[in-house]
Order: structure tokens, then sequence, then C-alpha cells
């Protein structure tokens, strides 16, 4: 049960200006279905991870339909109204504490860590993303909300051309203290 | 005669930490004469614009020879021991000014700006920018020295692999205000 963490940047890293606009990536070309396309990527998740600020995007921008079927756990400490009809666990804390029950939530496949940035962060000091998917859009923004502020260490595994999109894929690499049993998928 | 910003960068946009370590570039395999490679990029180079960190870190890490045939200039206010034997230019200011006597010195190649970030962007914002090529390592750092603080929108003309890096090639696109024939190559 891998844990992703699948996202769009700038190739200045970043996911969204400080205040939030996507603008930079909902202007661009991308076929969901071609190469690490959205479709089969989400087909593959059994369980979703997101942030307060990401959970809030998504019901605007979703105009209130909850566009997933998967269970979703959203990090938030804010109280937070939950969308009738989505299969929501909200938490806070430490992802290490939460991270068994959202595997088995997944019934078998993977995790989807959506993001934001803050929140990917925090799994990734934890140990726990085994994957990276960075679909670069062409735009540099100079600014903004960065993917990823934690450093991280990583092996490409594949980079392909979608749409508009320079598409990567990374698997993390185990830092020596570890051990080499750590990241092994069960 | 374009001018070109090629540079490597970590996932999140750095091309140094903040210390201006590089190690985390220099431990990466990349195929000097592979695709997007550094050798045939430099051969087709009639120039060089760099900063002065930039400067004084080639001047470091080459231990006192000069690596570039090519006519450099050096965009820095401080005064700054020039390397004999190098054909270099010292400038600062706007780089307008310049960037005629520049593409001048070029003798009908192409100009490299090498970097850092803030001289690309002073570049980027003045609208004299051509060509982007990024290659990606491996890794994220999570803070450091931004390849570029500047807004800068482009379109991707290649991505490919080398070694372990995801290499990019984007055209600036022209702004709006540009009009069309400003990017035009003469």
């Amino acid at each position: 049960m891998t844990v992703h963490y699948f996202t769009a940047s700038t190739l200045d890293g970043f996911l969204a200006t400080h205040d939030d606009s996507l603008d930079w990536l909902l202007s661009r070309n991308v076929d969901a279905d071609g190469p690490h396309g959205y479709n089969a990527f989400l087909a593959g998740m059994g369980a979703l991870v997101m942030g307060g600020v990401t959970y809030r995007w998504v019901v605007e921008h979703e105009q209130g339909r909850w566009p997933y079927a998967q269970p979703t756990w959203l990090f938030s400490r804010s109280t937070t109204e939950l969308l009738p009809g989505a299969d929501l666990h909200q938490v806070a804390g430490d992802p290490t504490t939460h991270i068994d029950a959202i595997r088995a939530s997944a019934g078998g496949r993977d995790v989807w860590l959506v993001g934001g940035g803050d929140l990917a962060a925090q799994f990734a000091r934890a140990g726990l993303i085994d994957e990276v998917w960075i679909q670069f859009a062409p735009v540099i923004l100079g600014s903004g909300k960065p993917f990823m502020p934690a450093p991280l260490d990583l092996t490409l595994l594949e980079v392909v051309r979608n749409g508009d999109f320079a598409c990567t894929h990374y698997a993390v690499t185990p830092s020596p203290s570890d051990g080499f049993g750590s990241r092994q998928r069960a």
C-alpha cells in the first residue's frame, strides 16, 4: 500500500499563488487519460489524504459536489463543516498516529496524499511518502505556496510529456537512518 | 541570437542551498554528451552572462582555471578581482543597457545566461530571455536560493531524461504587451 504524493507544480515549485489561485494550472492543457494521467492514477487509489486549505478549495471549486468516492482523511485542527455524502474522516496532529488507519481504509489499494504542501512536508518528515509524481506546468510564478517545504531525496523513475506538462515520477530514496526494512512495501 | 537561461534546479526550484552549496547537484549522474547535455549546449554559445556569486563560485570551484573561452559578462556592483586570461567584462545595472553589447560579442552565436537567480529574474523582467532549459535533479531541498524569483510564462518544447535528471526546454511565451515583433529573432 504505497503512499503517493501526486501533484501539479509550477517550474519553481509552487502549487498555488499566495492567495490560493490555481489559474496558472487550470489554463494549461493535459490529457487526463494520457501518460501520468489523473484518471488511471485516481482509479488506483483506495484512500485520500488532504489538508484543510485543499479541502475547502475542492468544496468551493466543485460547488458542493464531492468528487471522490474513496475515504478521505482531512488533516485539520479547525472546525470544518464536513460535506454530506462524502466519506470524510477529520483528524489532526502527527501523521504517524493515523497512518495505520489510513492504510486500512484503502482496502488494499494505494493512498493519495493530495496536499497541500505543509501536510506533504509533515508526511515527508515522518518518512511516510513512498512515491512522488510532479506534473510541471510551463510557468514560473516567482513566489507562492511551495509543494513541499521539507527536504526529500528521490530516485527518478520516469519523465514524460502530457500536453503542456512535463510529468515526473520518483521513488523516495530511503535515508541511511531508515535501515533497509522500513520502506519495504508490505 | 537567442538568449538561453540554462540551469540545473532542484524539483522545488532552487539552484543552491542558502549557503551556496551545490552538493545536491554534483552528486547526481548526467551525461554531458547526452540529451540536453552541457557540451553541445556550451559549444553553441558565443557569450556568457553571470552574476557575482556565480562568478566567484566558478573561480573557487575551478581552482583558478577559467573554464570558458567565450566573452563573459559579469554583472556585479562590487569590486571584483577579474581572473587573468579570462575574457571578462564587468558591468552593472539594467541588463537592457548592456544587451546590445552582449549580443554583439557573441559573434553570431547564442547567449547563455548562466545565473544566478536574481540576475535571471532581472533578465526575465526586462523581457530579455528567449528560451529556458531546466535540468531537474531528483531532490527536494525545502528551501534555498530560487532559480528565478520573477514570473515567466513558457511554452514546453521538449522534456527528456538524462541520467538522474528530468531535462526540460521551453520557449518564453511573448506577453500581450510585447507585441508580435519584440521577441522575433534577428
